[in-house]
């Protein structure tokens, strides 16, 4: 019908804001001159709050995976025990990413349509007190569920494994807290709930993962951290970065500080239990219950699930995300993170009730939700 | 004096033209949307006659030596006989990936102000009929030398060994033929010749380089080709990729198809010729030989090279790139890659006679051969 205006509703990229878009465009400048000099710590300083820690933040240019296959790099060498959480698309890259580096992998797999048990993976730990990382997943964004990473943390007790978190599709958006929860390394990357284009990923490292990376030998070149420290201690990136894209996630990151962290999460929060609310209302079935429930993505059961989006994406212009794996045509999933407000809920929410012939029903849900949210 | 106009004159990244920055802003489309799968293929078959090949080309979201790496990571395992041509900072580069991915490296190297004598490969070879990869520079731009990939290739007589060749700096401003050469994989990345931002690299595998990687198990997951190839069959990424310099690269072939690769590469050698010319004006001296010197890059020997360069930027708003290694402190390089023209270096020639207080000397010299040319 149209296609000037196409909404986003994927679990990232997400629609970045046209602020964002435009600095994209500055002038080209020397990534080894005076103002890449200021702008690499300054970026580092902003995004910590986000991670929750006050450890450096690298910038790799690359996909989130990129930032994935820079932990692993840095910490797993050949036959090195490690235990990867694996409950979607996410935590089985983690095991993938692992055995190319090598590492003796163990999976603790939990079903595709809930959260990692956290007692089940201090009982694993306890039984296999060789593992010397655990791998996993704040927000599965494959299967809509958010782990209690705060809680897979604890359950490690006094073992002696790192922790290491893909929050790739959460950071931003869900409260995370490196530090405090005591995890060793997270990975995030600027396409999602940062609202930014993308090909930048960002990794913190504890200073107990650091340490681990020393002693290990780095199985890569472009991820080598002690490569990263040794330009970042002069405040230079190692390789030529994706200069347009880190002018971009300054702008981004002003947009999120105007907003502030406690707004943003109650924000991603709100689209969710609007969404689910909505979705209810035409008789659907959210693939995930509530209390694992992620706040920057909604799957939801619907046969025919590929046909459907087909059509939708053709008659009213948003797009929606197909499932992944054994999910695959059996789920759609609602993208809510980064540039997305609860207005955008109620068209996706149009387009769901107009195409199930029910106006009004998930708006009207919706939007009571809305209301009773102070 | 001024500070809202400063000239990139450094080798990478080049300034972008506005048209190209403006294409960076472009909405975001999904990565897996019909919107992709036409551009991605469009892309390679567009970059094809740059690299000049008929071979696939793959698009990496990293920086230049991510696509290096992503050469070795599928061609070299621990042990693999390899060769290293080493004359400067990018050749030390090869030899460095390589080793961390465990290959047994030789290395030949050649003065870093002197391009690498092909027969003398063709010689190490020949003691050497076990090196399987071998690596080399075309255009290494820390020394300002482009040396003769053609002949390189010729060298190798029947040796088994595949060549795999940087050509970050010098593809879209320099002649190469992979094909016909019988070059077997050629990385190149955005930000060079392509006047694009950085953020991208492409790398092209000719059949026998894909037959010995199908024959080695990668040893990473976000490099590996095998991956790469089982998304490309349906014209998607494997991970989400840089898509906004995507966006910024088609328009930079735009400009690089209307302008013409002869006509680009005749302009490339025109700006190296001026340049040269301009600084024998001011009787000051070229690195490197005519008869190696790079069309992209060209550096000029001076004591107190950085004091001097810092000097100019603050005075004139022309920026000049160091010397590395060897150089450091001894050179400067003058970049002319990309978004550059022959009037770009009369300007950067205008620069170094006022300040080495002969003004008009160089510029005349840089008019009379462009003068000179057809």
């Amino acid at each position: 019908m149209f296609r000037f205006k196409q909404e986003l509703r994927i679990p990232g990229p997400t629609p970045v804001p046209p602020q964002v878009l435009a600095k994209a465009s500055s002038p080209m400048v020397n990534h080894r001159g005076s103002v890449f000099k200021e702008k690499l710590p300054q970026l580092a300083r902003r995004l910590q709050p986000i991670f929750g820690t006050t450890e450096q933040i690298y910038m790799v240019t690359g996909s989130g995976t990129a930032g994935m296959e820079m932990a692993v790099a840095n910490l797993v060498s050949p036959g090195t025990p490690v235990l990867c959480l694996v409950g979607g698309f996410f935590g089985q890259r983690w095991a993938e990413i692992c055995r190319v580096f090598g590492a003796e992998v163990h999976e603790l797999t939990y079903p595709w349509d809930t959260a990692v048990n956290p007692d089940q993976v201090g009982d694993y730990l306890r039984k296999h007190p060789e593992i010397e990382v655990v791998f996993a997943t704040h927000n599965e964004s494959s299967t809509t569920v958010l782990n209690d990473i705060e809680a897979v943390a604890q359950a490690r007790g006094d073992h002696q494994a790192l922790l290491v978190v893909d929050a790739v599709s959460s950071l931003g958006g869900v409260p995370f807290a490196m530090d405090k929860w005591g995890v060793d390394v997270v990975v995030t990357a600027s396409q999602k709930c940062l609202k930014a284009p993308p090909g930048l990923a960002f990794v913190s490292f504890s200073s107990r993962a650091k340490e681990k990376a020393a002693a290990n030998k780095s199985r890569s070149y472009y991820f080598d951290l002690a490569i990263y420290d040794r330009y970042w201690a002069r405040h230079e990136p190692p390789f030529t970065p994706s200069i347009s894209l880190l002018f971009a996630v300054e702008e981004a990151l002003n947009i999120l500080e105007a907003e502030g962290l406690e707004s943003a999460y109650a924000r991603h929060r709100l689209m969710r239990d609007m969404v689910r609310a909505g979705v209810r209302a035409l008789g659907l079935v959210p693939l995930v219950a509530d209390e694992h429930a992620s706040p920057t993505v909604t799957g939801v059961k619907l046969d025919g699930a590929d046909e459907w989006r087909t059509a939708i994406r053709a008659r009213y212009g948003v797009e929606f995300a197909g499932g992944q794996g054994p999910f695959a045509g059996k789920i759609f999933r609602i993208g809510h993170m980064g540039y997305a407000t609860p207005l955008d809920m109620l068209t996706s929410l149009a387009v769901l009730e107009m195409s199930f012939a029910k106006p009004g029903a998930a708006t009207t849900a919706a939007e009571l939700v809305w209301s009773q949210t102070k």
